[in-house]
């Protein structure tokens, strides 16, 4: 099987950095697009990166001779369609809401699928918020977002904002299993790479912590219920449950978001023993469509009192894995546990690819 | 007036090493007595702690050229009170917790005040666990203590747990004010300086957060119900809220516990503007009294959206003061806060010097 | 006596935090002037740095409500001279070196006495970079720069890079007692402060040691041979030697700089005996004229194999103190010692101050 | 090609599991023995280790099912060779040097090679320092070291410490491309893991470094030069140069040594681009024979201005790789830069597992 071109829309910054890494030896997809501020549009991508690149992982040895392209000129990328080049695009563009707002739908419009990493769509009303796992159903609006747009094979779906994969994933298993979650509290220890590069400043983060992310106690709360929405006449409409409290923190851990998480169920509520064995036997879509990047189980539950940790932890199955642990009762509510993701892998650009290869593998990404 | 001479048990661990640092220029206390295990014991304190000593602040010179003792023969520390040099005894001792009760015990019966920072008493029914500003008056049961053990002018108090000084004056300020607070969800973020020396290993906690501490979940639940307690027929009975769960996590700070709080009224509920008039006029008795240690304000209000953070907010007013920031509400319970305290200090020998210099006010200590 | 106004220009920046911050309480200085960019003008102090201030310690309460004034409008300073508000100005401006140069140049033209922590005039030939217990006699090529320049009450004073206090005080005390020396190794690990705020992204530096500052290892090198330099034709003149090898690295520290030394003497070579001797007796100007901001000693002596450490030896004796340690023979030269400061105290703000009050005792400041 | 089937003599110790670690999965060796203190003996390796794995990659899984062995226990470890589940062993033993000398000549006496990462053997004349890269030759004292000992099978090789591995082979490439190097100055940067766990104390090293590693400065400025020795009288006689001098500081990072090297040569000098031409272009007889752990380059050079750094380096190629940067001419000797490898596995455990491949390779670990 060829592999897809694809392209990375804000290929200099931390995210598309990720996205680069991720797909240097991607079965299905090969960058042959990177496209970025006009600043350093022009330049071989080898030539822009010098000095800039974060990762301790390698981009493709091909994409350092790709010439970045403007990201707002989508003249470019029409042209990239159309040599074959490029057949649908990540972006992890980093620009104003309204600004990547207009340019996503510019190149959906164009044609080309955008899978995004950026906040600007999340609310928009007929654009899902996937994760592969919990709601894959939510492409069903991508037929009624083209029709209503008017498209033809351009759509634009997002990913959810990082902190909340460390506990959506377990909530949802409960929910699947049957169990009514009503009402949750969640503190997040937030790792730096969450603000991008050069994001937080060692001055504020060593021997520290900052009790304060701007939005994503607000994105940690809400997110959520998209998610977990049903299709309506054309958008998605929103669960009314869980209702979220977040307490969102910065520490001084490079990657991996931990979640201290409080449960309240309906009037059914399972058992320590239940909910153990619900999370380590949940399964889904990826998982039975064994797409590249989907971890063989979603949820790792660990035994050890002191796990997850992020250090530890955060790499586990490609990144791609939730680690839990602390299952216990709760003094207020009715269990209690710790949850863990990479924040930058699971909770952006591994989720992102996850996204795209569960859209080429149910057909929207050309046969 | 003649300083009172003081000893400090466990002067060789990290919170009696912070004792000698806060007690090294004290008005009112002098370090005449150091006791520790018996490794350390027939040498000069100098020459037990070349290498050992942690704090950027050192002790006072004359501390020391005295000999340590054995902390475990008391017949020391009784010649120490007949030769003038011992008036009460700070508890820093690290034993496993019998032989801390036991040892408590036989310095009181001695006729020794002990003013204890360890937790094998805490849950002794008429020893206070206290709190200066909050309930001075649990020291009302100190002669009861004495006529029941039939101890002459020996007692013991003790201090709470580190972790729950970073909520308890500020919700107790709302008590005082006539709001019940029924519910209270917290997530701390505690400081390695918590762990003692060598305590947490490094490899544990650089780039990570270990999200558990041994007890510290039970004690942040259920010591705060003992300092709200009355005094009844010769013991503190517990009050019966706010009902607590706590999320207990280790992060990469050295000093400073961090609290993200959620608190649920009664009935009568004070809006955030009220709050922050009740905690910002918060005083006591330390205060009342001008006790040396007393903060000037218990509590310190911060308007900026990221603070209170641990480096730079732990040292506020002699690191005695609790830092609060973000008040706002909640979106299941009626408000949310995070909190401040220095661990070492606050929440531990300041608080426990603190402790003092109310008994020595009160008469406790001698005329 | 009344104390001197001052002003400082570069006030909203890191280091000039520093400078207001020590100077809250000065004995012989008061801070009734303080500047910024454009950006900041007309706007009360404390509204400029709400959420901007990093210290831990605060500026006067009467800073607060001065009016930030433009750095750049001369005009503002000479009313406010005229006004009796400004004495002199300490200056901690970040621009473009030609930026600073004209306008350090500017200030003292217009009878302003400046005394710089920026490098931008540290090779002007008649700009002494004063180290106030190691060239204080430097001091005397001011009159020739006033007479050179035309400048009546104005001149211009530096004080040198944060990286070289940790060793020059030291070699120059060995120096004093009569030794050459010839040869100096150096390696450094510097404290984040050092780059200002925001300064090294947390990215760069958790987990991690950046192994290069861009500048450092040639201000390192070259600035101690003027600070050893003799005025000769109006001009200082560089010594010859040491000759000095710098490896500067970022280390993730927040304040205090380590610095790795070797040493190599003349022919003529003192024992490691002499050595402590030399350096524990070592006493300058500062200290004879008992300046309000003198360490006691200036070299403190730890014997731990362990010491100096940034963390616990920093803030020794007002942060103004040297602390070396793990002096031993060197297999290559000497010997070899590790050495450490304060970087934005004793390396900055503090050393800026102390030149100020050596100034001011001398008569340079006004009677 | 059946696997050799090793032991791991400190299989619970923090090399111990790097060698476990990276033993997982490899073409040549299985782990069918694991042997610890008698504290854990008698157990299964999964049981002994609950809550001790301190790695993220995990250990094999046939390896928890092993009854761990007591290591004194030599009788156990002849059975398992008897039934054919020993081949040799990796030593990775945590006891006094005394103790592991004893039990290291007793296995290799019993007919079992010892391929050791302990320090105990180091200065055994007939005992080899092997770095693959630099002296595969010195495996030629091997029938020597039998011969004397009157041993059949057995012998002991050992492995440097983890500090010269980032300046030993590029100082080798220059050796071998016919540059005298005579003398060195080197600064080490050492992270925590290779203190062993628990190690460094957390509030040791936050915010903080220590400038001393006991026993490590005479290691590395003794051990290259036996690397560098030549076999005379079947003992490894030391080469008289480089003549080093070392400064050994231990710094808040997790894995990965850093190393500021100032190098002198004989009259021969390279230049600068020659240096590098050397160092991209090394290779070494583990390259040659494609040993499975050995890097394609054993030295990486990086262009960057502030490379190499540990957490973006350490990994590369297996981290295995040595990486370098920062070449520039010295002020004092000849040329400068900076070295980096990965100290728990280049510099223990993988630099130890290279040794054992060679030794396959040349026949030393059976046919």
């Amino acid at each position: 099987m060829a592999k897809i071109p694809v392209g990375v829309l804000g290929a200099t910054g931390m995210v598309g950095q990720q996205y680069l890494a991720l797909l240097a030896d991607h079965p299905w997809f090969e960058v042959q697009y990177v496209a970025a501020s006009p600043r350093s549009a022009g330049k071989h991508y080898n030539d822009v990166m010098a000095g800039r690149w974060q990762l301790p992982q390698p981009y493709a040895p091909a994409v350092g001779d790709l010439v970045v392209e403007d990201a707002n000129d989508l003249s470019r990328a029409i042209a990239a369609v159309k040599a074959g080049r490029l057949g649908f695009v990540f972006s992890a563009l980093e620009m104003g809401k309204d600004a990547i707002h207009a340019l996503e739908d510019a190149y959906a419009g164009a044609g080309i699928p955008v899978i995004s990493n950026a906040s600007a769509n999340r609310w928009t009303g007929d654009v899902p918020i996937l994760i592969a796992e919990v709601n894959p159903h939510h492409t069903d609006i991508i037929p009624l977002q083209q029709k209503a747009r008017g498209w033809d094979k351009g759509f634009i779906v997002v990913k959810p904002n990082c902190s909340i994969q460390s506990y959506m994933i377990p909530v949802y298993a409960l929910i699947k299993a049957g169990y009514e979650v009503k009402r949750l509290f969640v503190t997040t220890l937030q790792a730096v790479s969450g603000a991008g590069y050069p994001g937080v400043p060692s001055l504020d983060i060593i021997d520290n912590v900052v009790p304060y992310i701007g939005g994503e106690e607000e994105k940690s709360e809400l997110e959520p219920l998209k998610v977990l929405g049903s299709i309506v006449g054309g958008i998605i409409q929103n669960a009314a449950e869980p209702k979220i409290s977040a307490h969102c923190n910065r520490v001084p851990v490079v990657n991996g978001h931990t979640a201290c998480v409080s449960l309240e169920f309906g009037v059914k509520k399972p058992t320590i023993e239940e909910i153990k064995q619900i999370w380590t036997s949940f399964s889904g879509l990826p998982q039975e469509l064994a797409l590249p990047l989907a971890p063989k189980q979603p949820i790792i539950l660990r035994d050890e009192a002191n796990r997850p940790q992020p250090r530890k932890d955060r790499d586990t199955d490609k990144a791609m894995s939730v680690t839990l642990g602390r299952i216990r009762p709760c003094k207020l509510f009715d269990i209690r546990f710790v949850g863990l993701s990479h924040n930058t892998i699971r909770g952006a650009a591994g989720g992102g690819i996850l996204n795209a290869e569960l859209l080429k593998a149910k057909g929207y990404l050309g046969s």
